[in-house]
């Protein structure tokens, strides 16, 4: 590419449009990523911006807009080391990349740009929200872990636009997605129920996360209105493993079980590992009903009955909802509830 | 939280120094991120900030610095359309978050954060390099997946910091980590013929990437050294449907195949599917290799025998080699090639 020397100042937008050979406002609509700009134009626009080593001031402008372009996706979690296994375990679950999918697909056609951050420590949260404000980023979509969590109440007082994916644990005025967790439990139980199982338990995730707790009462509610005053529930956290070691927990307490309600496709996937080394065939001698419709359910042996979870469509209105928010800072917080389905397949 | 009005003025460091009751170089320091700070001078701090409404030039910072402080995160596709189903599926694949997973655990450490960004067209390519080189990050981790990709050229002569995760398809003098993939179906192909597989197949991904590319040709070597000049080789797009179906072809062509390397864990686990359903059993019929080590390879059933693919690692160096190449604009192109090594499950 050859330099084209414009002398000791700075190159201007004049210059690039004589270079160009284009009018000034051309120059702009192409640098400022309007559509529709003939593509040879486009070219021979940022040909010349290449040749005179013009700048343009984009950090400037968003001095003047107070926009970045920019919505930050923040992991809120209770400790996040840097080399913390949880956090490569959290990013390598499907769920991560479903809702990375989803946020994308409404982003690009915004031309907004999504940045990544973890924060893992109240002292990081406060930094993070001291970043918000001074326009790190024009809103926020959070992904918050630990049951307890200070963020969505220090972000809706700093006044930071932001979109919770799945309901905060205590009442915050913040806008938030969510499944109705407690249905999609219900479902499952009566699918349990319905095809004639009699000794019936859950394998859930953590009992103080709200997501995991509304799986856990909408599973006891059902179950009781059928009669089963008690059903047996271990705990684990999400990961295949600790489904696997719930499942076997479960076995040695109750081992006529003939029906489970695992409250995510993964834990699932290993409960499925422990009653294949039992002997145990599924789902004749134990019916396994998962959470989430991932790809866990689809490559699990026998493929997975379970809940659907539409992270993606959740995840895509949380950023229609965020960019609403950008555009109107006096709008009232709103919450979106999905239904979620039963997918039936093999294991139930 | 009580607003402390400065009068008309925009409220400036001294405000928030005057109001915190500390020095204006720590309300410096804690505005900039500085570690080491004490907890409480960062309460009280980020506290007067909000009180005073001082909003920290960060962006007027950045155009002297003319550091962003961001990194952008390019997939690059052929051509990728909003509601590409491809790109939802890219997301939902276990590959996305480990790369994710591995950047983020060197970007949190420097302070820096991941923005990502998908282009799908050579009109967004041009546009990005443009958005690039005006500053809209320090650089840029690229994740190209066509065939043929113009971006590693463009981004080389636009003189933007990068890195590739995977081999450029063209030389070009660019940054890369890569994995020695010729290697890694090599130790596939002997331990299927270690393991007295006389009639062996492949599942490939498409011929004409260069990580697929290499895995086919490395597996054509190591057989042929070992007298099998002509083995039958089905391409998939590394989805489990599709290696699902490339299995039934292989059986349909070969019925009496006894071992098959699959270019990834996501293909061999649809393999796995079509072998159940043709009634063979895994290994004792057909031995299955995967490649890559994924969560679907220790989900699937049998567990599968396959290649480590050291992504999170990878991912890892890659964001090291792009910092020190921010750092240092003279850094001559290099590159840094990973082992692979076999791990031994129940499918081979």
């Amino acid at each position: 590419m050859q330099r084209v020397p414009v002398g000791e100042r700075l190159p201007t937008l004049e210059d690039v449009a004589r270079v160009a050979g284009v009018s000034r406002a051309t120059v702009s609509r192409v640098i400022n990523g309007i559509r529709n700009v003939d593509p040879q134009l486009h070219e021979m626009v940022w040909d010349a911006v290449g040749r005179t080593g013009y700048v343009p001031n984009r950090m400037a402008r968003s001095l003047v807009t107070r926009r970045t372009g920019t919505v930050a996706l923040v992991v809120s979690d209770s400790e996040a080391h840097d080399d913390d296994p949880f956090m490569s375990r959290f990013f390598a679950d499907p769920y991560f990349g479903r809702v990375v999918g989803g946020l994308m697909s409404v982003l690009r056609q915004a031309g907004v740009q999504l940045a990544l951050q973890i924060v893992g420590s109240d002292d990081g949260r406060q930094r993070l929200v001291g970043d918000l404000r001074n326009g790190q980023a024009d809103g926020v979509i959070v992904l918050s872990l630990p049951a307890v969590d200070a963020l969505p109440r220090m972000l809706t007082e700093g006044g930071v636009p932001a979109v919770l994916i799945g309901r905060p644990a205590e009442p915050v005025p913040i806008n938030y997605v969510d499944l109705a967790n407690e249905t999609g439990a219900t479902l499952a139980a009566e699918h349990l129920l319905g095809r004639g199982c009699k000794r019936i338990g859950m394998i859930s995730g953590p009992a103080d996360v709200p997501a995991s707790h509304d799986r856990i009462s909408g599973f006891r509610r059902a179950t009781a209105k059928h009669g089963h005053g008690w059903v047996p529930i271990v705990a684990g956290n999400f990961t295949q493993e600790s489904g696997e070691a719930a499942m076997r927990s479960l076995l040695a307490e109750s081992p006529d079980l003939d029906g489970v309600f695992v409250a995510n496709d993964l834990m699932a996937v290993g409960a499925l590992v422990a009653l294949r080394d039992a002997g145990r065939r599924v789902p004749d001698d134990v019916a396994i009903v998962g959470f989430d419709d991932s790809s866990a359910a689809l490559s699990a042996a026998p493929p997975l009955t379970t809940v659907r979870h539409p992270l993606e469509d959740m995840a895509a209105e949380a950023a229609r909802l965020l960019l609403a928010r950008i555009e109107d800072p006096q709008m009232r917080p709103s919450s979106v509830i999905y239904e979620p389905t039963l997918v039936l397949r093999r294991s139930a």
